[in-house]
């Protein structure tokens, strides 16, 4: 059994590497080759922790097993992330376990990684501007792994409370571009691509404010009742997700499903688009969206990436299990 | 984090320990203390293999995690056991991860402490005749701990292959009582405990064939459409599970209930006897039966209890994880 705990993870991989694993398994799961379990989260009544399992089987890679892990509010007071997860793979052969794996890295860096393929497959190739809704701590992920995508020239940003957009200032400082705090009318405007990433329950970015041909990678909402964008302006973009089952029951496109303005026929996997099954974007003047629910198969992607990469660089912890 | 691999589980915990701690969390679960998530159980379309999670919470012991694993038929070929599971353990307070536990002879020890458990709880005090129907791997950890609970004289039994239940009169040897391969008409009269312990999918045991003060524990009964005892013998039992839910929808219960000859009242979680809210055996010539379905917190349970173990016995390997 292999063991990598949290704090090797920085050292092993990188966004280059978690991009790599995240766009080959969402190609799986277009494909039927990889598929997501039911997922297990329940509010366990201690500690108002949130818990559970995401799981899932990709039969091309072979990685088989679970994110397991969820939100302990309290945390932060102790010193530790709110947000705990491990990640244990299986040997898809004879069942038993592989590696354990500290999920806590991993997990900001496959879901920058899903944007970022998304902004990869359908942002307008000459994209100068991103637009950044919110300000959390996976922010921070998610701006990096985009600018890597296009030529960008510049940031502008929004958040509920403006000064916590400092630490993107010094995301886009890092990369030498300009970052400017906009009001939402403006950064609609403006930014080619948006990505919004918050917790939020009711919709931030209105239909009306997003003019011209954007990229907008929605991945805040994977819970029923969160929302970050109205619903006109999901039915209004041609819709791609992760998991279209998902997309409709948690993830952002659930409110415009509910309003009965999109159907499941209406949202297409975006690993499609990675197979070449599926154009993408058609014009620079479309207007796309990626729903980026969130899925174990990730999870189990990037974790038997930094697995191979420990092995290769001899840093791999094996106990006799 | 704590490492238990299988092979050292054997010199840590035995039936004792396994019978206190089952005892224990079939008492939270009845109080409603303990509770099992929902089973993730799927046919992942590789290697023929069944494979899923067990997880749950118990408040009063803070037990949190999941039995992780499944059946892989190919393993025997291989040098390897069929059924390979491994138990997580989580740190309720925190979500960081506590323990891996090889969980292969822990749910063997589980499985039997359950109707043990029943038989410590239910069976008639003066019990002379143990009857064992099935002859698998389970079979003998089924009959070791069911030994231990009542002044038994001698073993019956009957299987479909019965030169295969020469392993159970090697373990009543062990035991110094004589064992009978006897046909189901004697088992049935003549046994005043009966266990079933097979992964039939007809009944085996007929109503007409129980007579008398007798204790039934079925416990080969995990999956939709799998029967051991005719369902009118169910409906004549007071019917005892660990978990009403599961004994209704995947246990011994569910062809009764199907046909509408019990319903969900009829079935007494077992916790109830253990903590004194329901006295169980009522008279010597009572028809009593335990449906063991085999729950996720019987597996934290005995993890729990063999890590507790491991530290005290100073034997635990322990990784900064």
């Amino acid at each position: 059994m292999i063991i990598l705990p949290e704090k090797e993870i920085a050292s092993l991989i990188g966004r280059a590497e978690a991009f790599t694993a995240v766009e080959r398994v969402f190609a799986s799961m277009a494909k039927g080759d990889a598929y997501n379990f039911p997922v297990v989260r329940e509010a366990i009544g201690h500690a108002d922790a949130l818990y559970g399992f995401k799981s899932g089987f990709d039969r091309s890679s072979l990685a088989l097993g679970l994110k397991s892990g969820g939100c302990w509010p309290g945390n932060a007071d102790k010193g530790l992330t709110n947000h705990q997860s491990t990640i244990f793979l299986f040997d898809a052969d004879t069942g038993r376990v592989k590696a354990a794996v500290g999920g806590n890295l991993l997990t900001a860096l496959r879901t920058a990684a899903a944007s970022a393929v998304s902004i990869r497959h359908l942002a307008p190739k000459g994209a100068k501007t991103l637009g950044m809704i919110g300000a959390g701590h996976q922010s921070t992920f998610q701006m990096r792994a985009a600018l890597e995508q296009r030529a960008f020239e510049r940031v502008i940003g929004w958040n509920q409370h403006p000064e916590r957009l400092d630490r993107l200032t010094a995301v886009a400082a890092e990369a030498g571009l300009p970052f400017e705090k906009v009001s939402l009318d403006r950064l609609g405007g403006e930014a080619d691509v948006i990505i919004t990433i918050t917790s939020s329950f009711d919709p931030i970015l209105k239909d009306a404010q997003v003019t011209g041909g954007t990229h907008i990678a929605c991945m805040g909402t994977d819970t029923v009742g969160k929302q970050e964008v109205e619903s006109a302006l999901v039915a209004r973009a041609t819709a791609f997700t992760d998991e279209v089952s998902q997309s409709l029951s948690l993830g952002e496109c659930q409110h415009a499903a509910r309003e009965g303005l999109i159907s499941e026929t209406d949202i297409t996997p975006i690993g499609d688009v990675i197979n070449g099954r599926h154009s993408g974007r058609t014009s620079d003047d479309e207007l796309t969206l990626f729903d980026g629910t969130g899925v174990g198969l990730q999870d189990l992607a990037v974790a038997a990436s930094v697995v191979e990469l420990a092995l290769e660089k001899g840093k791999a912890i094996t106990v006799d299990f």
